[in-house]
C-alpha cells in the first residue's frame, strides 16, 4: 500500500460524503438571490435591532441577550471606533494571576495580570509559573528595541531605474522623514532600508510609535513617505503599494525573528533548585534534559525560534488588555532558553515582535480599560512597561510547561481541568 | 558610522533611562514579601469579591463593573470548566458580515458571520470581500484532510535502543492504537510516524478528532498510547514526554504547512471582472500585478507560506464563536492565490491547520454558543462545515485587502474607520 | 542617519562608477553579432582542439595545458556520460584522512577518505576530528531511511476535479507503481502522497535507488508514472508538470528537514574526557557551552536545523566520489547535536538528505573511482555504506570546529595554513 | 495500517541486515589499535608516496595513477597553501558554454563560460539558456550589495550587563573599526549590528572584502576586533566565541535571504516571444503557466525564496574557477522570477549570498586560474564582475530548465544525455 494509510482513511470519508449527494452540483457557483447586510459604521440600538431580526432564521432571543445584553446595549455607539456592524460583545472570561513580581527597566513592581481565555488549565499554568518566578525574587525584563515595520514596494521598468530610484530616496532621506513624521505626533520614522529584487524596489521603513501598538500609525506616516517620493521622484515608476507583503504584519517571519517588529523585550529568572522542587514539583535536571528534547524538537518541526507556548499567554494577555488579538500571529516566536547556573536554573525568553500599546486600539473599551487598569498600566507613558509584563508572562508560561511535561504532570492537568469538572 | 542609526537611537533612550534611576539594582531580584493570590477553580460571587478586593489598589470600582457586570456575575459558576481564577469578563465588540454564500462539501448555504475585534475597518473589509465573493456565485470550499497531531518523545541511550524501539513500535502499532483510542468516543488515531534523531525518537500522532478541535483529546489519547508503550515495551527507555515540542501546536511550523495539523481547508472563487470593478473598485489586473509583488515579498520576509492576513479574519472568528484563539498562531499560515481565468479572476485560500470545534472548548458558553448559531453550526456534525466557513471567511479578506492595496485605498480606509470617527 | 551607513558606504561605490562610465547604455541590450558555440556531446581531440581556438582570445596556451593536459586527452571521450562541450578537466587537489573508525549497520570498519577541496585547514581540520572519534573507538552509524523524491504537478479547472484525480489515483497506485518501475531495475516506488492546493495537485513520489543517487532513475520512473496517469485517468485535466519545484531537488527545504530526501543517516561517538583534552586541546564543558551559544544562534538566523559546516564535509567528499556536488545544497542541512554523557561528551549528528551513489553519475571516471576505491565502496551492494560515511565524515568535521571554536584555535588555524605558508 | 508503508518498507530492509548479523555488537565502540596518517602540510613526491602505500590494500595502481598522475606530480607543492594531506588531484570535466553577452554594472562584454560537472545535460542545459539570453540582447546584472559577515558571540552573567556590553561597543565603535581593519588591505569593516538574546550579545560584522570571496579575511579581522574588545571593554564577560553560528557560513539562511552575505547580485533579460519559440521550443505563457506552480512548489515544501536550481549552475562555476564548493549550500538560496512584458518574457534571479573572489582561495591552483582566465576574469579589479557573471550563469539555467520542464522535455534531456549514450 504506497498511499499512506491516512489519505486513504479520509478519502473514504469523502467518498461517503460524495455518494450521499450529488457532489458536482454542491460545488458550484450558484445565482440565488441575497440581500446583503446593510453595513453600519455608527452604531446604534436600532441598527443593532434591525441585524438581529436578520439573524433570527438561525439565533434566538437567547442568543441575542447574550450578545446585544444591557450593559452593552447601554451605549452601543462605545465601540463605534473599534467596529463596524455592530451587533453586542462576546463574553471571554477574565482569571487573575499574581503578584508577578518583575524587576525590568520599564516595569518595576509587582503587578497582578488579566488573562483572557476559554481554554482550562491556562491560567492556572501561568499562575504557577508566576508564583514561582515571584518566589525567586521577581522576573528580570528590558525593553531592547522597537520598531514597527512598513514596507511599501516600488516597481520600475529595469533594475537600472530601481538603483536610480534607490539612490534618489537615500538622497532625500531627511525631507521624506519630515513627511512621514508629519501625520503622527508620537511616532517617529528611525530607519529606511532599501531592499531590491531587480525592478522592484521595497523600503524597510521602522518607525518607534510612542504609547501605541502603532499598526495605522505607521500606515499612515508611511502614506504620506510614498506620496511626497511619488510627488518629487524623478525617475519613472510603474506602480507603487503601500505595503509589499513584507512587513510581517500579522504573521510570523524571519524578518521579525531576525531582526524584530515592534517591541523586542527580553525577560529573565534564575530559579533555585528549591523553588523549582516546591513550586513546580520536578528538578532542575528533569526541566534541562526536557529542555534539549523540546529544543530538537523545534528545529525539526521547522518553528521560527525555539519556545512552548507564547501564544497561549500573548493571547490571554492581548484580549483582556484591548491589543490586536490577531497580532499573536507574530508575536508568537522567539526564543526561550532554559540553562544550568550551578545547582539553579536560568530561565529566559526573548521576544522580538511584541505588538502592544497601553492607548489606542481596544485599549479605551470599558472592559479592555479596566484590564490595563489592573496592570496599572494605562495611557501614556506605559507602552513600554506593559511589553515587558507580556514577556515576563510568556516567561512564567514556559516554566510552568516545561516543568509540567518535565514531570508528567501535563496531561493530566488538562485531564482535571477540562474534561473532568 | 558602523552601528545601524536605529541602534544608536534606541541606546539613547536606554542611557536615558538608565540616568535617571539606579539601572543596576533596579533590575535585581528582590526578597521583598508577597502574598500569592489564592487558586480558584469553582467560581462564586464570594471568589470573585475576593480577588477584587486584592485588586482594589490599582482597579476602580467602575472598572470591576465593566469586567464583573451583573450579567457575567448571574452565573460565574458558568466558566468553571473554561478558566481558573475568574474575575469577570472582558467584551469584545462582535460584527456581523453576510451572507457569504458558500458551495461547499460540507457547508452549503449563505452564512452570516460573527466577527469579534477591535481593530477597526477590519468587518467592513471582509463584509466587501464576502459581497464580491457571493456575487460572484460564492465560494467553494472543501476539508481536504483532518489530523490533529501530538507527538511524544522518547529517549534511548542509543541509536541502536532508538532502532528497536522503532521495530516494536510497528509491531505494536495496532495494540497502541486501541490504547489510545480508548480514552475518546470521538478521536481516532489514524496515523503514527516515527522520525528518529540519533537516539530520541519522536512519534507523530495524527488523529481525526469528529466535531471538537480536540487538542485535550488527542493529549489524552496519546497520553494512553505511551503509557502503554512504557508498560510492555522491552527496550530500556531512558526518559519519555506527551510532546516533544514537534506538533507545532500553538505555533507556525513548516511541519503544518508541509503536512498540515487540525483540518486542511481549501476554498476558491471566480471573480468576474465586473465584479472587481464594481464591488472592489479596482481591476483585475492590478489585483494580479499587485499580487506577483506580495509574493515577492512573502518569499523575501520569510514567510510560512504566502498570504495577506488569516490572522485577522481567523482571531475575529475563533474569538467570536469560542475557539481558542492562541490557535491563531499555528493557523495562519497557506496560501493564497490569485491567477487571471480569461478576463476574470481565480482566488484561492489552502490553509493547513485550521483548528475548530462545534463542541468542546469555549463553544459551550453563553456569547460564544450564539455566535455559533448565528452560523447555525453548534453541535454535533458541524466540526467540518466550521472550518471551512472560516477558510471562506479568510479567502473573503485576502480579496478585499489585496483590493485595496491595489487600488490604494488602504490607508484611506483606516485613516477613516480608526482614526476620524 | 536614517538610512544604514553600509548602505550609503555601497551607494558611494556605485556612484563612483556612475560617474566614470554612460550607465544607462552600458546595462542596455545590444544586438551586436555573434557565433554561439557548437555544441559538442561526444568529445574528441578536434572537438576539444576546436573549442580552445575560439578561447584563445581570453585564454593562454599555459591554461589549455592546464586543463586540456596530455592524460586528459588520452581519451576524451571517456567524459561523454558526463559532460557537453568538453574542453578538459579542472584539476581538484585531494586530501586524505584516516583511519576513520565505523561501527555502522552498513559501514563497518577502518576508512581513509579521500577529500577534495581548495580550502586550506579543512582537511586537518576533518582528520583531527576522526582521531578523536578513532581513539574513541569509532562512530556508530546508521541509514535510517531512502527515498529521492520527485514531485509531479497536475493543475485542473476546480477544486472538485482536483479531489476526483487523487481518488483516481489512489485506487490507481497499484498500476501506477508498475509503470514507475517498469523503467528501472533498481528503483523502487515506496510512497505516493497527495498534496492538494485547490485546483493543484502534487504527487509526492519516494522511491529507493539502489545503489545509485537516483536523481535521474526517479525522473524517469515518475515520467512513466505520469504518462500512465495521463493516458488513462478520465479526469480533465488542464496541464502536468514532471516536477512541480516541490521535492527540494537541489536546493535546501524544510520538507527535506521533516521528512527526508535521499538518504538519512545518523552518526554519533561518546568522546571521553581525557581524549576531548588530549586531541581536541579543549573540555568538554567548554565544547558543551559552545554548543548552546551555537544553537542559539542556528535559530535566530533562521537556519534549517541545527549544524556547524556540514557543507565543508560533503563537498570535498562528494566531489572526491563522483557524487553530484549541486547536492551540497539540499544535503547540507541537518542536526548536530553536543550533550554530557557523565564526564564525557555524546556528540551526534543526523542528515536526512544525503545523495550519494556508489554507482552512476561521475562514479566511474577514472579519479573519481579511485576516490571510492580507496574507501573500498565502489559499485553494487555499497551506497548504504558509502552514505554512513559521508555522516560519519560530517560529524568529525562537527567534532573538530566546534572543539576549535570552543578552545579560541579557530582563527589561528585558518591563519596559520592558509595565510601564513 | 496506521504506520506509513514506506516506514515499514525500510524496517523490513534493516531486520533483514540484524538477522544477518549480530547488529548490537556491530555498532559498539571498538578499541583495536589503529595507527593514525601521519599529518603533512608541505606535499612532497615523498609524502605523496608514503600515502598511498597506506592505501594499498584498498586502492589499486591505476587508482594511484589517475590521482597521483605526472602533471600533477610535477609539483605536488603548488597545492601547499589549499590542501592538507595531499594525495593527487581529482579530475573534473569542464564544458563550455557561451557567448553568454552580458550588459553589467561590472561585466560587460560576451563570455564564454567554463562549468565542471559530472552530471550529464547539465552543460547542454545552460549552453541552451545562454544561446536564448544573448539572442535576446544579453543579460543585464547590477551588483547591488557587499557584505562579508562573521558574527562573534559574548556571553555574559546579565541582560543587564549584555546591554551595558552593547552600549560600550557602540561607543568604541570606531577604534574597533580601526583594529578590525589592521588586520587587512582589502577588507573594510562597514556595519557592527549587535543582537542580544538576554544575556548574550552576537555582533553581526559585515565587511566588503575586495577582490577576494573574503571567508578568511573577516575571520581574522573580527578576532582582532574581539581581541581589542576583550582588551579594553569594562563589562565582565563571562567568555566569547569568534563565531556564534549565526552569520549563515557555509549553510542556508533566512539572515543570509533577508539580509545578504556575501555580495547580492541581479540579473535579468526580456526573451522575445519568438525567441522563446525558436530557442526553448514552448511558448511564454507556457513558462508563465509552469512559473505560478513552481511558486507554488516553492513556498509548500519550505524553500528559502524561490528558484529552479541555482545549486547546479553554482557548483559548476565555482569547481571551475576555484571558489569554495562548499558555500553552494548558502549561495544556493534566492529569487527567480518570470512575467510577462507584452507578448515577451521578463525573467530575472537575484541571488543574495555569491561568494565568489577573483583573487584568493583556489584561484591560483594551475587549472582553476585556466577557468577564470577563459572569462577574462583573474586578479585584482575583478571580483565584482565576476560575481556578476555567476548570477547570469543562474539566470540561463533558470530559463532553460523553466522552458524545458514547461514544454515536456525535462525527462527526454535526461534519458537521452545521461543513459542513452
Amino acid at each position: 500500500m504506497t498511499v499512506p494509510s491516512h489519505i486513504i482513511e479520509m478519502l473514504k470519508k469523502l467518498r461517503a460524503r460524495y455518494e450521499a449527494e450529488p457532489i458536482q452540483e454542491q460545488m458550484l457557483p450558484s445565482d440565488a438571490e441575497f440581500t446583503t447586510l446593510r453595513p453600519v459604521r455608527k452604531a446604534s440600538e436600532a441598527s443593532v435591532e434591525k441585524y438581529w431580526s436578520r439573524l433570527s432564521e438561525t439565533a434566538s432571543a437567547d442568543d441575542r441577550a447574550a450578545l446585544a445584553d444591557p450593559l452593552t446595549m447601554e451605549a452601543p455607539d462605545r465601540y463605534n471606533a473599534n467596529i463596524e456592524n455592530f451587533i453586542g460583545t462576546v463574553k471571554v472570561p477574565v482569571g487573575i494571576i499574581g503578584p508577578l513580581r518583575i524587576n525590568g527597566l520599564n516595569a518595576h513592581r509587582d503587578f497582578h495580570v488579566p488573562m483572557a481565555t476559554t481554554e482550562a488549565a491556562l491560567v492556572a499554568s501561568y499562575a504557577r509559573g508566576a508564583y514561582a518566578a515571584t518566589k525567586a525574587g521577581g522576573i528580570s525584563t528590558a525593553l531592547l528595541y522597537e520598531g514597527v515595520i512598513r514596507t511599501p514596494a516600488f516597481v520600475f521598468d529595469t533594475l537600472l531605474d530601481a538603483g536610480l530610484f534607490v539612490e534618489w530616496v537615500v538622497r532625500e532621506i531627511d525631507a521624506l522623514k519630515v513627511a512621514a513624521e508629519s501625520t503622527t505626533g508620537h511616532g517617529q520614522l528611525v530607519s529606511v532600508e532599501p531592499v531590491i529584487d531587480n525592478n522592484i524596489v521595497f523600503l524597510i521603513c521602522r518607525y518607534t510609535t510612542g504609547d501605541a501598538a502603532g499598526q495605522n500609525m505607521v500606515t499612515i506616516a508611511t502614506n504620506a513617505l510614498c506620496e511626497d517620493i511619488v510627488a518629487r521622484c524623478p525617475v519613472a515608476m510603474k506602480t507603487w503599494y503601500i505595503e509589499g507583503n513584507f512587513s510581517g504584519d500579522k504573521k510570523a517571519s524571519f524578518l521579525g525573528l531576525v531582526t524584530g517588529r515592534g517591541r523586542k523585550v527580553s525577560a529573565s529568572v534564575v530559579l533555585p533548585a528549591d523553588v523549582v522542587q516546591s513550586t513546580l514539583g520536578t528538578s532542575v535536571q528533569a526541566m534541562l534534559d526536557y529542555g534539549q528534547v523540546a529544543n530538537l524538537g523545534s528545529h525539526l518541526s521547522g518553528q521560527l525560534g525555539a519556545q512552548a507556548h507564547f501564544a497561549n499567554g500573548l493571547a490571554a494577555f492581548y484580549i483582556a488588555t484591548g491589543q490586536d488579538a490577531a497580532c499573536v500571529a507574530e508575536s508568537a516566536i522567539g526564543i526561550t532558553r532554559m540553562e544550568p547556573r550551578g545547582d539553579d536554573l536560568f530561565c529566559s525568553v526573548t521576544m522580538p515582535n511584541i505588538l502592544v500599546g497601553s492607548v489606542g486600539g481596544g485599549t479605551g473599551l470599558p472592559s479592555q480599560s479596566a484590564g490595563l487598569n489592573i496592570l496599572g498600566l494605562k495611557g501614556a507613558g506605559k507602552g513600554a512597561a506593559l511589553a515587558e509584563v507580556a514577556a515576563a508572562v510568556c516567561l512564567c508560561g514556559e516554566i510552568s510547561i516545561v516543568a509540567a511535561i518535565a514531570a508528567g504532570h501535563f496531561t493530566r492537568a488538562h485531564e482535571n481541568l477540562a474534561r473532568q469538572r
